[in-house]
């Protein structure tokens, strides 16, 4: 306790633990606020010395050791060497990472979610890019992978990845989501990763398919395109010709590099604000043809089920959506007062317009700010300041896309769709805060 | 050789080849031609099939053996499970990494490279950002970190990184540069990496430097404040008030998760537009002063030495800078015909306004489409096609800031900042196309 005495600066939480620590320097405390003058009123714009340092509970000695002029150990010694060839995480962060849907073990038909309650911003780490596969991760020699495009074509060609990269190129930052994010099923999952985890956004760049279908000459007749997939399932989709001719995408990069193994590499499709299983990964050949594949992953899977035993013939588009992320499931609120609320909204149709946001289960809602800038077919990140005080709160979101859409409850999209849909649940998701601050989901 | 002719489809390069191939299915050639039509004129919209395809060299067979209707060995069995926690590239991407400077082999103080030559688009992968350390990197637990700042304030406060999550937040894609990228100094560099590989742009989370000021109530006497790194170098950098009043962020997170140890985990200070070594990491103090600190790093070093011996006093924004990044040096033109020339520009006064390229050495030049949206301080993505036919080129970018600064020639740049300076480099990089499509350093 020596050496941290000799610092003139105080912190607040040290103050404040120090009413409780009986060799608090009190000499210093007292020049501290004579100094500061009122702690209350400097304080009060934003409160947080006076709450969330004042429980932080750490003695006075483990807040200040390591303050200046008193050095933490690593300054003390050199760190490690420069020049990873390739970058990884801090050690400490452990929550960070991908996790199968909990209670699932087969990892070969699968999926894992990216953990939003982690992360800020719009720019989901491709580390962390959420992953669905039908037959595992095929690893995948770019020298040998070819891309066969026939059937209604003038012109059938066969391209190497490296040719592709030789077309005039795009990049756009767009997100994906799989089409079950969630599911109408419980059970509804306690984190914004259990919950929404399946959506992810990053800089994808490509060759538009309108370009390369111009050099095969698509045949006036053809009206859809079947992709497929070169993974063990060859996952198999079909795309209208329209989409295909507008801004679909052979994409090779993202985030900057190349796809990583589980995004398909070396080459996948890429339908902006389609369902996710429509951008085939690996992709290995395009099939130009008249009708609709209606293949296994469009009829027996991926459709959405009515009451009457008929099923919802073909539902690309991902609808306007959104979810709080901070605070969510499992989080905790340390201290009354003033908090920030941050989230992320998206549409398969657009720009999202704007984001409004509830603390009292909906019945009264207030605009969130969005960060700019707001792009087409992208993640939205929207913030929005809410007091605790104590009081149980259902923190809630509610999106509006660009064509006026409007996020709906639960209750009216199973109004809508019926009571056995499974996939494109794109419901306002209910956060509850409790008397303690922790946060759990309102719907389990 | 039998499966393959089961095919119906033949690759434009598969028959190009069959040409000198002693067991080409000819009939299938024949019949596709016969569909086809004019391959010139299907073709001639770019080229490809035409020239690259005929080049690859590869046999019929090869070509063609994991076409459909055959299948490549991938798709033969299942792949590698779903879930990997934190996600890596492709084994395959072997040229996709950070390298330190040739020839330097102390990993303590010294710096590694982007690859720019590999990569696409505005957004770095964390993985792949560029590193500079004065004493290696260090790994620090944020529960133990602390940012304290003081001096010329009404309340000097410790922070923990916690709770400085609990302010209200900004994101910001920005690019961030070292101040000596490159050097004036030869060797030139071969890569793209070598020659301009020390900027890289990311998306950063944190909270405005001026919230958590107005906290700590700022005097209004101060006009700078030194910023201190909690790595063994304790690198020390000042910073003008005003800076820190407008766009100064302390970053926790980078492309959506926390900052990297080697980016300044937990807490970074971030200034945008301004040279690298100002951004310092593993923040722990902000003494807010009267005076700069005329620290080593802002008077030994980062100064730019005049031909009078004087050293100009401060030079924190990174000017206006554009490089081609494809094709760049030891790429290779493997076809004659249409090529898109790629590249990155970025200003630290601002946006972005247009960039010329020039395939004559400057002599000429015309005007690349920038990817949209442009941003403030980010980095700019532009593309532009060009002709290749044998001839030798000199390829060159030159981007315009919305200030009106125009990107100067190396011959502009030293009339004006003498023989001796060091730092700052700006000046446009020419590419050398030789008659065999090797590029090479226009400037070796």
């Amino acid at each position: 306790m020596t050496e941290h005495r000799d610092s003139a600066v105080r912190s607040a939480s040290t103050q404040l633990s120090e009413q409780g620590a009986p060799d608090a320097p009190v000499p210093e405390r007292r020049r501290f606020l004579a100094k500061g003058g009122a702690l209350a009123g400097a304080l009060a714009t934003f409160g947080l010395a006076e709450h969330s340092l004042a429980q932080s509970g750490t003695a006075a000695g483990a807040e200040t050791a390591n303050l200046p002029p008193n050095v933490p150990p690593w300054t003390k010694q050199l760190g490690e060497p420069t020049a990873s060839p390739y970058g990884k995480p801090s050690r400490f962060e452990t929550r960070a990472v991908r996790n199968l849907y909990p209670g699932l073990t087969e990892p070969m038909s699968a999926y894992s979610t990216t953990p939003l309650q982690e992360l800020d911003g719009i720019i989901t780490p491709n580390g962390l890019f959420y992953e669905r596969h039908h037959a595992g991760v095929p690893q995948v020699d770019p020298a040998q992978h070819r891309l066969m495009i026939h059937g209604l074509v003038q012109k059938p060609l066969v391209f190497t990845v490296d040719e592709l990269r030789q077309f005039p190129s795009e990049s756009h930052i767009y997100f994906m989501e799989c089409s079950g994010n969630p599911s109408f099923l419980p059970p509804w999952g306690k984190t914004a990763a259990e919950v929404a985890g399946l959506v992810s956004c990053a800089e994808w760049t490509g060759v538009p398919l309108k370009t390369v279908l111009q050099e095969v000459g698509v045949d006036p007749a053809a009206e859809w395109i079947i992709a497929e997939g070169a993974d063990g399932a060859a996952m198999t989709r079909s795309i209208p010709i329209s989409k295909c001719m507008d801004d679909v995408l052979l994409v090779y990069s993202q985030n900057g590099e190349r796809l990583r193994p589980e995004q398909g590499y070396p080459l996948r499709l890429f339908v902006p604000g389609y369902e996710g299983n429509t951008h085939i990964k690996w992709l290995r050949r395009l099939h130009v043809v008249k009708q609709a594949g209606y293949t296994r992953e469009e009829t027996a899977k991926y459709t959405d089920l009515m009451d009457d035993g008929r099923a919802r013939k073909f539902s690309f588009i991902m609808e306007c959506k959104s979810i709080i992320t901070h605070p969510s499931g499992t989080h905790k609120l340390t201290r009354k007062g003033k908090h920030e609320m941050r989230g992320i909204a998206w549409s398969g149709r657009g720009r999202i317009a704007h984001v409004d946001v509830s603390v009292d289960g909906g019945n009264t809602w207030t605009e969130a700010q969005l960060q700019q800038p707001v792009l087409n077919k992208a993640l939205t990140a929207f913030r929005a300041p809410f007091e605790w005080n104590g009081e149980e709160l259902t923190l809630m979101s509610r999106a509006v896309d660009e064509t006026g859409y409007v996020q709906p409850t639960l209750e009216q999209l199973t109004a809508v769709r019926g009571q056995v849909s499974f996939y494109h649940n794109n419901s306002i998701q209910p956060w509850k805060v409790d008397a303690n601050g922790e946060v759990t989901n309102g719907r389990a």
